[in-house]
């Protein structure tokens, strides 16, 4: 069997972005990668980076689900990246939202894409795209094995005392009404990358997990098993995020819908669209935005506060659970490149012995140990590499 | 004038039950006080303590709010206790929702009231029941002036990133979406009595207190400063409860509320009346009772092992947030009575230096210390004393 036999592509798709990776497995060396932003907008823009090349660009209006997987494999073909389509074997997709039905990753089949379709409701803005990705690249790749890798899975075994909620116990037994978690490819990839880069044993470690990005969940890593993590039945719930809550009275929310004479979905669309940083900043979802303005504007820098808190708690709450704390880890967009939002969290956190070093603090987007030497709690930046989980499970699935 | 003019009578009302005290003041002393429980059940209990008497008990079926009042003014008059009812020249009344109305206690009036019974969306199962009580004892003490004593004002002046939601900014402007609190005199009490016994100054410490009841709150005193509490908009959220649910992902409220078909009120009730220990234990909001049985009932040991897991969270979080932590209180029913429910929060905590010494935490609604000698964190049982706090509220706004 020749290399060309071992492409896999990982796909992570968002509402207005389709993520991708061509991996050669097993070395686990990256072909090609790229970027389909702004999808359905003006100005989409379709990049593509690989090894030794220079970025390639375009930029075309309205570029829809369809076409943007389209668009990824033709410029495949058209660079000479694969000779033919059918070299790429596996295709792994992240989905947000597996339930209680998926406790591992799984080669999906048309029952499994009904159950994806069927779990919407525990992850609305994500397993409907991420369904349709499926059918897409079903049909334009047919040959190929397709994987799920489900972001909920990693909490599938949480302590059943973390995922229920102090609710009738019933709602849980009839409607599976419980923490579901996310981003678990994602914090997955960083906690073992990190036991890696310390040179220690995963189930030696009281780990938390910081994904920050324009959605952001905290994971508890106690010894290797993962005993809690900040989002709930649906991503809404946790800290604070680019447009999203986040954790809210859920009287208020029924105080609301009364108020402004909305229906239930319209208000839990408000506090998934236009909560969060956004809805306190009135301004902008993006931190960057935030910091440019916050000595202007009072709510920009009220917005950041309040994100810096919320994450805060939750760190102070796991580190609670766990009893004590000896690693943290930032990572995706705000946790890898938010220099001074890394430091105002770690400057709450003194206490529990987090010091960060402005020096090493001072990188975006590396691999970097950012504590003081010798501090107690050794505090990284890890860019995420949820495609690389992706691949490995393909890989893992389809042998 | 003679001591006659000073009684104040502090009235605690809530859904089934009514304490009073009446105190003579300004020498703070309990000339006598009571309970009518059960209230429109069968089997009423109505019961006097005073002090060198025995305990005066009495049961009578179904006893409404208006009996209430009056069998406790009669009581009153018909033991000698007070020689004419206009003795009592001050009622103060515990009521749980102030808004931004209320940044102190308040003298009523009848706009007072009517701002009070406006306030029920802040608290829908207090609210409407003390307004009740006031008009009560309106009709019956003409001459006696009323004073509203809010569990709320203890937060108005809470950091804006801690009491405000991450939804639309504007909703916090036009219909006061934001954290209340709530049991603010009972939490006020124990931090200034612990204070006192530790023989320190409230500025000095960081200081957690755990109002732990059927209702149940925590606080967070950062050197004299409340920083943040549990319940939020309504004391719906926050911990879980012995009947409510504490924090729930709002998604999940929604999505429950379409499955079950019900209103989004319904749900709220459902999340005020029928979760907590009694939700998850399908026995009883009541600890005892889940002890009792937690051997052989897997769901009351899960419903005891969630409700320290939701403690200890908030505790962790507040530790984060004050960086650090100087002493704990525990208070109100199972705080000052739950043993075993102490220890096992207690037992989570060394990392952040909590020590319980098992001799001395063995009691039950008395004031003592029951942390080790030597510990880093002081842990107090405090009885709480809401209805002397409100009594000096009196005293202190109808001077």
């Amino acid at each position: 069997m020749g290399d060309f036999m071992t492409k896999t592509l990982a796909i992570n798709a968002g509402s207005s972005t389709l993520k991708w990776k061509l991996f050669s497995m097993p070395e686990e060396t990256v072909i090609a990668s790229g970027l389909v932003d702004r999808l359905n907008l003006p100005e989409s823009v379709f990049t593509v980076k690989r090894p030794g090349h220079d970025k390639y660009k375009d930029v075309q209006d309205n570029i829809t689900y369809d076409l943007a997987a389209a668009l990824v494999l033709s410029y495949l073909k058209d660079a000479g990246i694969v000779h033919h389509l059918h070299e790429i074997t596996g295709i792994g997709h992240r989905v947000v939202g597996g339930g209680e039905t998926f406790k591992d990753s799984m080669l999906i089949d048309a029952t499994v894409l009904d159950q994806i379709r069927a779990l919407t409701q525990y992850a609305p803005l994500h397993n409907p795209i991420q369904a349709t990705y499926i059918e897409i690249f079903e049909k334009l790749l047919p040959n190929a094995q397709q994987v799920a890798v489900f972001d909920t899975s990693l909490y599938a075994d949480m302590p059943k005392m973390n995922y229920l909620y102090p609710i009738p116990y019933k709602y849980y037994e009839e409607f599976g009404a419980r923490k579901y978690g996310a981003h678990g490819t994602s914090h997955r990839y960083v906690a073992h990358r990190l036991a890696e880069l310390l040179n220690r044993d995963l189930a030696d470690l009281k780990l938390i997990t910081l994904h920050l990005g324009s959605g952001s969940s905290i994971t508890a890593f106690d010894h290797g098993q993962v005993i809690d993590t900040s989002m709930g039945f649906t991503p809404l719930a946790g800290v604070m995020m680019g447009t999203r809550s986040g954790d809210v009275d859920a009287s208020l929310v029924a105080f609301l819908t009364e108020k402004l004479g909305i229906t239930s979905q319209e208000m839990i669309d408000i506090l998934n669209e236009k909560s969060g940083l956004l809805g306190i900043s009135e301004l902008s979802p993006d931190q960057r935005d935030l910091e440019d303005t916050q000595n202007s504007r009072p709510l920009s820098k009220l917005a950041l506060d309040m994100f810096a808190n919320r994450v805060i708690r939750y760190i102070g709450s796991y580190v609670a659970e766990m009893g004590g704390l000896d690693a943290l880890v930032f990572t995706a967009g705000s946790g890898e490149n938010g220099i001074a939002m890394r430091q105002k969290i770690a400057d709450q956190l003194t206490y529990f012995g987090v010091k960060l070093d402005p020096d090493k603090n001072n990188v975006r987007g590396v691999e970097q140990e950012i504590s003081q030497t010798g501090a107690p709690v050794d505090v990284w930046v890890v860019p995420t590499n949820e495609e690389l989980m992706i691949a490995r499970d393909v890989a893992r699935l389809t042998k």
